[in-house]
């Protein structure tokens, strides 16, 4: 097969692909990230470069005008060398480092009662051996046995190989006092004990030293890890960081698409490894610089025990079981219920024969960061009727109370995450994450992340945004353009009628910051679909969403939103604002939970299997409520009073 | 520090090493083997090198002459490099591929009233699951468990990492249809059942399909393995090979010597898997060319299960378990009874998930490969009382019935197996086998394996020459060379005196083969300590050795000896020859046995429950009887009342 030279710009040596190297395999072999949030199915137009000279053949111009074309623009994901060329990646938006931490970081209270002997999965314990003899050759791994049922009781003890590789050494070099860690758990659904050995430390390992877990949260988005002293219960320290996987899709479906390409899963399994490694490296620094002196170090690979929250493809992925079932009809996940792994078995760099504990999910849009969610909201222990919702790139939906739990999820798409959206991006600095209208002029005023000029919209600069020029009445309840105001920020743009929100001059880039007809549909789908999710499930089970008595909303999406704007565009539920509660990252605190507790880890267990799942593609009556869903707030204006007061009254509005 | 360049004749590129590096590993570095029976320690003189110029250290010079070392000889394992050198290897015996089973490979009989479905722990069952729809989202981890269930009565079924990466792909490519494997076994010494699933595979096999095993015996010198078809049990192709640690030290104290340095516990655990992993590579290959047409092709991938026997050295060895409290009072070894694990973890090239399942040994010196061998003799289900000796580099014998069982190990050392004795040599073609003796000249005559000229001697030929040497009066019942004779083949040699079996003009060499007293005293040491392990064990039990009602001898060692000859030199008792039964490779055959039958499987853990270890060299007695049994065939004649008898009437030897 012919070979060619494709020169980027930012390198000085040209890369040699043969005929047919998609572009943005070029770039990854020259070293060069190019992000494909769409997983290069050719839908989200990031992957644009410029071919400057040479030979290249589009399979797709999508997102792409003529013009663009002509001057040589083209989709990495979507176009082939043919010959020697040369390319220009342009400047892209660079993903800032600003964790979603850097907000959330707080003190996390003990569960209270917490109590390491009673509670932990975790054992450690001292035992003294009597020396070997000539009169007593009993070799190690029956003496060390002996020892555990004679002096601490555990009397079904498993030994993987890596504990017999060290065993003698352990023995011996502690004089024959040793520290024993164990993992005490119920082999095939609680009828069977096993004690399983994870660690063999010679000596005696003074009492106070902590014992080390780490509680995970693998989002589509971020990934959190919380180090936990396991003796105390305390979180020692708290990391987030985006999910490697990123660069390869935005949301779960491009990710499963990209998985299912060669290599593809290999790939997305070890980003994410990436990511959590490095996060463990980072919870255990921050303890270390923290520590009092005479305090031991920690580090990643003391940690014995790990419990992981995410939703079924991020699971999946993670642990390099294929996922391409999630994403088809009927949409079924490999396995719910993960069993019992190690670190060595997964990946994690934490103490090899450490216990990853991945917690149970329900389906395949309702993994185990609802389950753990659920745990953490404490809806499953109340008798108060609650709907817990965890808004992300999915939204999770669960409806009930200590009696009965019912879910679904619906495809919001990653709209409300700044995707999708022509001039939307994360919220970092730079977004603008809140507009106010003059009712009067429809001049627009927002507030832009970290001050300064802004540079896009993020999702709740999106909300706020949809309310105001709604409650103006820029756009109409079916989200059209009102061109009949006579106003120059409404105007005809590139992809159709748009609002201009900041002209040129006021921006980073330069460039006029737009919303377009076709962002506010998507805007108004994405709404639409949540919305539409939590009425037919609680209209499933005939429960009227007046009765909800309070409504909790987990993910770091819930924690920025204005309720009043989200209820005035129809995304939440038109209720006094007391019931509404914030939960922040309940994931990672569910897995925290579990870690800690063994009966809160049942507890999860019981979650999932209790919960009923509705399939909503399954049900001909979400797809009327979706689109009954799709105006502003919602086509039944009854359902919003609140709202339609104020639609009476435009005073209030703006 | 300083380098230096090592040029070796038969190379063209010199080696750069630092001051100090051995000439081995200097050799070693430039990729040439030089082999090291004794494991490095300077003993055997087997790495004899000639230093041609430069500057080398000689920490010992131990079996070199001091003519040999001002012609440059040195030991390599005992040479330092301190400046740049020329280095000559001299043309060594080359490891003849002339392995044991050329004379054993035999048609093994499957054992009668072998029953698939009730023996066998591994079970292939075809399961049809319901495919999943919207209506019914079922995980595929619990479709199947259900099925498990359902169709096939398994309730306890462990599902581990690679199984759950296969299984989405396994139910939908056989449509829904399903073959598992599954190993079904104890867990806490029979307190639960483990049903763990260790293949998947889409559709329906063919029930006439093989399920491939393997019985592995991993022996000092000499590895076998039989491929096994569980299904109807038979034996389908074997193949032995030498161990690939034999050039790092013929005796197990060697090789734990050299696996206690830096980096030789990897090597020693990568060579005998190398040669583990070559066979089963073998048996597969000669199944396959033996099969008929329509029959599947057979690849170590598919084996199941493997059964291993080996003594406790070799046994740690190939689980990476440090050894060296075996070799070092009080004896102790890390694990003797091994819990199941996987072809992945131990690096065996079967399924990854394949059983491997390590048999139970007693002791330090009495492994599986006599726990596997006791099942294989049946001494264990039978009522006469029973010696049972597996003689190789070490001698390990068992005493009793069905009864009790006692143990014991003595260090023979290599001399019956060619090492350690200056014309020795293993049982390879060239060797001597047998030789006789004429009363009257005292001139030998001799047989050589394959024929032709003779290259040394070999374990049976030394016995029958020191039987011969002392029927006819060569040597007195101390071993002394009658030097009275007058005759030239008796003479002073270059380590005194000596005995000439072949002149160098009728041998391959051009070199006289010789035996000296310093090989006597190796060979009267070797069968002093075979004589008093047994002789103390049966009388520590109080036992006379004439209520012996049969002698079973395992071994390819046990193959081959003349039992007259063995009696002769007091190395077996003297008892009619009909009490003796020669067993071939027993370690393997047990082996065998347990990888059918789970029922033989406990019997050999309950063989090494009840079998007592009696610890020779704690013991006085052992002593004691070792130096009366220095003397040939005793210092006790009445003991060996037969040769007493040929010894008055001198007609009847030679």
């Amino acid at each position: 097969m012919a070979e060619h030279l494709v020169y980027f710009d930012a390198l000085t040596e040209p890369v040699r692909v043969p005929t047919g190297t998609l572009l943005a395999e070029a770039a990854r072999m020259a070293g060069l990230e190019i992000g494909q949030p769409c997983g290069g199915q050719g839908r989200c137009g990031r992957c644009t470069v410029q071919v400057l000279e040479g030979n290249v053949r589009r399979r797709s111009t999508l997102r792409l005008s003529a013009e663009d074309v002509a001057q040589g623009f083209a989709l990495a994901c979507q176009t082939v060398v043919e010959g020697d060329c040369r390319v220009s990646i342009p400047p892209q938006e660079k993903i800032e480092r600003r964790l979603t931490t850097d907000r959330t970081v707080s003190e996390i209270t003990v569960p209270p009662g917490y109590n390491y002997e009673l509670d932990q999965t975790i054992h450690r314990v001292h035992l003294s051996l009597s020396p070997p003899s000539l009169e007593d050759q009993t070799d190690d791994l029956s003496r060390l046995l002996t020892a555990l049922k004679q002096q601490a009781g555990f009397t079904s003890v498993s030994t993987p190989l890596p504990i017999l590789r060290k065993l003698g050494e352990a023995l011996r070099a502690g004089d024959w006092n040793v520290t024993a860690i164990l993992d005490v758990h119920d082999l095939f659904d609680g009828r069977y004990i096993e004690e399983r050995l994870v660690d063999l430390l010679p000596g005696r390992v003074p009492q106070e030293e902590p014992i080390w877990g780490a509680a995970i949260d693998i989002g589509t988005t971020t990934v959190t890890v919380w180090l936990v002293n396991l003796l105390t219960g305390q979180v020692e320290a708290q990391a987030s960081e985006y999910n490697g996987q990123i660069a390869r899709g935005e949301d779960v479906i491009s990710r499963i698409v990209y998985a299912s390409k060669n290599g593809g899963a290999a790939e997305m399994r070890n980003l994410v490894l990436d990511t959590i490694n490095q996060l463990l490296a980072t919870v255990c620094q921050r303890y270390n610089v923290r520590k009092k002196d005479w305090e031991s170090k920690a580090s990643p690979e003391q940690i014995v025990k790990a419990t992981i929250a995410g939703n079924s493809t991020m699971m999946h992925l993670f642990l390099g079981i294929p996922a391409s079932s999630i994403r088809l009809s009927p949409y079924i996940t490999a396995v719910n219920h993960v069993p019992l792994l190690s670190g060595q078995e997964v990946g994690l760099n934490i103490n090899p024969l450490g216990i990853v504990d991945c917690l149970p999910g329900v389906a395949s849009y309702v993994g185990s960061d609802i389950t753990a969610g659920v745990l953490a909201s404490g809806m499953d222990d109340t008798n108060r009727l609650t709907l817990f919702m965890d808004v992300g790139t999915n939204g999770e939906i669960v409806l009930g109370s200590n009696d009965w739990l019912v879910a679904c999820a619906c495809s919001a798409g990653p709209a409300f995450e700044g995707a999708g959206v022509y001039c939307g991006m994360r919220a970092t600095r730079g977004a603008i994450e809140e507009v106010w209208i003059n009712g009067e002029t429809y001049e627009p005023t927002y507030r832009v992340i970290g001050g300064g000029k802004p540079s896009g919209i993020c999702g709740s600069g999106l909300i706020s945004l949809l309310a105001e020029m709604f409650m103006t009445g820029v756009i109409d309840k079916a989200g059209n353009l009102n061109t009949q105001l006579g106003i120059n920020r409404i105007r005809e743009g590139e992809y159709g009628l748009e609002y201009v929100i900041a002209w040129g001059e006021e921006t980073q880039t330069g460039k006029d910051i737009t919303i377009t007809h076709v962002d506010i549909d998507n805007l108004l789908r994405a709404k639409g679909a949540i919305y539409a999710g939590y009425s037919v499930l609680a209209d499933s089970v005939g429960v009227p969403l007046e009765m909800i008595e309070q409504m909790l909303i987990g993910g770091s999406f819930g924690k920025y939103i204005n309720v009043e704007k989200a209820i005035q565009i129809g995304l939440l539920p038109d209720m006094p604002w007391e019931k509404f509660q914030f939960l922040g990252n309940t994931s990672v605190r569910g897995a925290y939970y579990a870690l800690l507790d063994h009966r809160a880890r049942a507890r999860i267990k019981e979650i999932a299997t209790r919960m009923t799942y509705i399939e909503l593609s399954a049900d001909n009556s979400f797809y009327e409520a979706f689109m009954s869903a799709l105006f502003l707030p919602h086509t039944d204006l009854n359902r919003f009073p609140s709202i339609a007061q104020a639609l009476k009254s435009p005073a209030s509005a703006g």
